[in-house]
């Protein structure tokens, strides 16, 4: 069968099979086996299904399609240059994998305009698939209004057995279930073989069907995903009508479908086919062997009528809008407020302040800072994994997240911290929501895949962690964070807040709303702290800083502590303590090192002058201590795990008490004047 | 109904249900409401099933028990002493969640004689359980003989609904099923109820009998978990009946179950019941207000018969192994090293040595030192996250791991990270295996929750991560850790090894298999690095004391350059640059911070004088490194994700090539000079 025989469907689906060959020939690097087996799927959904406007990559309401398994790339970047997004000229495909190109092995999010989230690490794609069909149904809550559906679209993920492995994909299978969310749609290209050989050792005896019928989703299959696109339109269009369950469209391929030697094996996962096969595989699929990067003209015409689609949904959708901003100009108003994340002029007139003796734990401090906030932004959402309660990260009047109607501003997510985030992450990534996670400190571990991902893809979403040191006490090591601190510190582009007290925490927030850059981790104290006396030292404000001096002596200082959250109470104690001895310590309130060190130096030297030794207590790891104390002697933290009893108990045990921080401050002052 | 007119069945689950909130109570602190619900089946289990011998924790041959919600630990610290366990008389119940207790909030591996693994972040427990079934039939094929049945013994464990919603549950669920593990059996205690609230929030749309038959298990309901002990008996008879799939019963109850105004919801979870509330609980179960911390004579008596079943099963296990220690000496004698961990005398002959020219990547000189070991140390097992044959961790003659005979010595993970952690876990609990376990050195971070429990329960897990810096090069930022290498050295207990190029990578094999205290990382290059030349420089045996001064120069040193991994290269190319100039450089190989840290400081002294300024070298963020290297402008580190390029072109732009490292060597020493 030569190229000008086939049907133009035939012709569309080995195009891009083909494309993906050579791109990663050409790269001499890649998968071409994945797309070359779901290229089928890819193409239906695409040409007859997606509505998506190439010239209008992120008009609101069009259709999100995620690639989970991003190393199948070359399939999502084909499909985009053959319909005509900027980003992706041939040019691009050429440069695929190099050094500032826009096709870069796992898409990428920001990079590529038309790539709706960065994927690679499996499973999340997945769920952040079911974070941007619960953003459809929050806005169109929000704003649909009778005669006037603004919001209206589905989200697509095609997703792989890797995918269909990883937990996180489980989880939030389970909460899409749970949920209700009819306008999701996965694909499932089951081709049977990972990268290191086939499913048999590793994934045959589970029935994903019936587990996904179990989670309660709508499940389809199609047989043959490598010939029978009549079997995907139908399934496609299943799925569409079924409005109140997820759909689960499970497709039998061959992986590196149409390459004669490699077809269906692992040697065709993770590396290119080599220069003689893939000739064999152009001339098995009725390609000429010269071609390359070859796109049939009538390919482009074809795949260009279902972007025409695209295009005229996008057009009836203005025409929608016009006629909406006419009947509710207030609420198309607050549609280009949420789109941007702006700010109400008086969004913050509500945030508390507390005065002394009002003792908290910073969690409720956190609390009622969010509340006030919540009740005057509307588009920022709340969701924990089960605690809420504890992390004290609920709106209050926002109501429990129905995902069928889409009322709601409180997710329940669950036991399911890493689908949590994966979820928040596509809700960012969807837009016109700014999502709050929450949980225990100590369970961050579990979503730090997804908050790297938040990180790379500068999605700002906010994390509030609750129970945040050895103070945890009874519940014991397993619920102690000592090593969090430092190991979110450390991610490129993490902001982590650490507030002292519960000012300190309502400057928190008012930072982190107006921050928009990328992930933000709040930290709080389950146990009460003390409000410090703002009229006695110095204004929370300083928090905006990153680092502040909270209170100096009245001589030049002999030395500065360093301290964050809980422990700044401990370093103002030792001041105390020591001005009435006459030695003069400075306390310095450190709640961000991140916003600290994008300050000027002379702020930071004048914060920390180079000459005055220095302390640091915190709760948490000496582990990257050193870059503000020279000397491990000055530092007061801990670097062992904890042990259960009451809080103050272990804080006490570990050396979390004035004696310490005293003694501290006297040794590098006496290390000073020898 | 009082005390003495109850059945003996009745009173021990009541017995149990009060001293939990008996437990919460006097500990103003705690989770009485699971083991009020689950009291039914922990008792028919311990009572009934459960083959342990409280005289003899550590019997080889007993039967596994994890309670996966930790946060019902009273239930287990009731049974253990009631059963006679000698860590938990009747003051350690009553010191609950106190300083210095073996009874903390959550149980701990190694701490309380008979806890045989540390939960409480959920869903690790069901994992866990996992890697002990797992273990069983890995030594029950490779000791057990005709008539010499030395190892048979079942794994049990407890789960909760929280469990249930996590993903690596889920991971290990699946690979479960696929492995036909018959000897594992779950009991759910699906009690509808979480921390928040009614499950109807987050857990109700979800079938999980349906689920778990998707994974292919056998499962088995108790509806009334509350009060049928005779269900409860059968479904366990039926589930050590089925010999070719795991079991899980999934057992219907009432959380907080007795508790007039609490049970059944979520008041009973995470607080004590209140005086007065704890009063009429027990007046509603039969008890005597005045009653605290009681166990009746009967109830101990009864337990003691279950437990003198165990008993028994242990006298004939010790007879059965005498025999077998007649019938097969060599194999009684392995079975020794297998549980000490001992290594054979000529465990280390095969371990290869590089020449140099012999270039290759330390992934590859990693797999080949595994297999030399592996062939002679036979409690060393290998498994991978489906990617062993890039990450080179296969035992080549090993085989494939059958859960239903127990053969083969590499296990199929599949692509679940999380439970590969959480299993090998289970198997370093279970004893006489060590496990490997393998994928990309950026995944780490899926395996990080589990990873941390390993740290805290010392458990040997080694853990070996190829492709570990920007030079894994086109898979781009989503695949190029730059902030792993940190954030597993900030873990208290785990210990990183990143060799410099094949020697190293051998030495760190040969450390590898020397410690046992806890999880190791050994990191190792996707990309080919130089065999450095030993006769020259100093030999990799250096590795064992963490950091080591691999070149100096003939005069005293002007600036020390560490370096680890593939950068140590970089930094010979700089020493021989500048050594020709006249510059003095000292190259000091750092492959482990935590090795280095424990050496006595002359040493370290030695290494590093304190008088000579230092610069560091590595692929990674500069997080940390300041412990080292005093000024920042001495860091040749990189702070940001990488980009998708060619993994040399990768390296050289974010400026790993040797004028960047010659350049801050002539900073630094232009500053000392100044």
């Amino acid at each position: 069968m030569h190229g000008e025989m086939q049907t133009i469907d035939q012709l569309c689906v080995n195009t891009l099979r083909i494309m993906a060959a050579d791109m990663a020939q050409r790269a001499n690097s890649g998968h071409p086996g994945f797309p070359m087996g779901a290229a089928p799927m890819g193409y239906v959904l695409w040409q007859r299904h997606l509505l998506i406007d190439p010239s209008a990559p992120t008009w609101p309401d069009r259709d999100r399609f995620i690639l989970s398994p991003g190393h199948g790339s070359p399939l999502q970047y084909s499909l985009m240059h053959i319909a005509g997004f900027e980003d992706v000229p041939i040019e691009a495909l050429k440069a695929f994998r190099q050094w500032g190109s826009k096709t870069p092995g796992h898409p990428e999010f920001g990079l590529t305009a038309g790539v709706e989230a960065t994927t690679g690490p499996l499973g999340q794609g997945a769920a952040n698939a079911v974070g941007m069909a619960i953003a459809e149904r929050m806005l169109a809550h929000r704003f649909n209004r009778p005669g006037h559906e603004i919001v209206d679209h589905h989200t697509y993920a095609i997703v792989s057995d890797g995918d269909m492995m990883e937990g996180v994909s489980a989880e939030a299978a389970s909460l899409a279930g749970q949920l209700g969310l009819g306008k999701l749609i996965c694909l499932y290209d089951a081709n049977d073989v990972t990268l290191d050989g086939p499913t048999s050792l590793t994934f045959s005896v589970e029935d994903v069907g019936k587990r996904y019928e179990a989670y309660g989703w709508h499940v389809v299959f199609v047989a043959d995903g490598n010939h029978d696109l009549e079997g995907l339109d139908r399934a496609l269009s299943e799925a569409r009508a079924e409005t109140q369950r997820p759909s689960m469209i499970i497709v039998k391929t061959t992986i590196g479908y149409g390459s004669p030697n490699k077809q269906g094996s692992n040697a065709s996962h993770g590396a290119p086919l080599g220069v003689e096969e893939l000739a064999l595989t152009k001339k098995n699929l009725g390609w000429d062997p010269s071609w390359h990067f070859h796109v049939p003209e009538a390919v482009r015409a074809h795949i260009g009528k279902g972007m025409q689609r695209g295009h005229e949904a996008r057009v009836a959708w203005e025409n929608r809008f016009r006629a909406y901003e006419k009947a509710y100009p207030e609420l198309a108003e607050q549609w280009k407020l949420a789109w941007e994340g702006a700010l109400p002029d008086d969004w913050d007139v509500d945030l508390p302040s507390f005065s002394p003796g009002e003792d908290q734990p910073t969690r409720n401090a956190s609390g009622k800072a969010l509340n006030a906030i919540a009740s005057r932004v509307p588009w920022l959402v709340g969701g924990d994994a089960d605690i809420g309660s504890s992390t004290q990260s609920q709106i209050k009047q926002g109501g429990s997240f129905d995902g069928v109607t889409g009322a709601g501003r409180n997710i329940h997510f669950g036991v399911r911290e890493h689908a949590m985030t994966a979820i928040a992450n596509g809700m960012a990534y969807h837009g016109a929501v700014r999502p709050l996670v929450s949980t225990f400190f100590t369970f961050v571990d579990y979503m730090r895949p997804s908050i790297r991902i938040a990180a790379l893809a500068h999605l700002p979403i906010l994390m509030v962690f609750s129970h945040d040191s050895l103070a945890v006490g009874e519940d014991g090591p397993t619920h102690q964070p000592v090593e969090q601190l430092a190991s979110l510190r450390l991610m490129p582009n993490v902001i982590v807040l650490r507030p002292a007290d519960p000012n300190e925490t309502t400057e928190a927030w008012r930072w982190c709303m107006q921050y928009s850059d990328g992930p933000v981790a709040l930290v709080t104290t389950r146990q009460k702290v003390p409000v410090i006396d703002r009229a006695k030292y110095a204004p929370a404000c300083g928090l905006h800083r990153g680092a502040y001096i909270l209170t100096d002596a009245n001589a030049p200082a002999d030395v500065v502590v360093i301290a964050t959250g809980s422990e700044v109470s401990l370093a103002l104690q030792a001041h105390e303590q020591l001005a009435s001895e006459g030695i003069a310590v400075r306390v310095v309130s450190m709640p961000s090192w991140e916003i600290f060190q994008s300050q000027p130096s002379s702020y930071i030297e004048q914060v920390l002058p180079s000459d005055i030794p220095r302390v640091a207590v915190e709760a948490g790891v000496s582990f990257g201590w050193e870059r503000w104390v020279k000397h491990r002697r000055a530092l007061v933290t801990v670097d062992q795990y904890g042990s259960s009893a009451p809080g103050h108990v272990a804080m006490e045990k570990y050396g979390f008490h004035v004696h310490r921080v005293v003694a501290a401050i006297r040794q590098v002052i006496a290390e000073k004047k020898s």
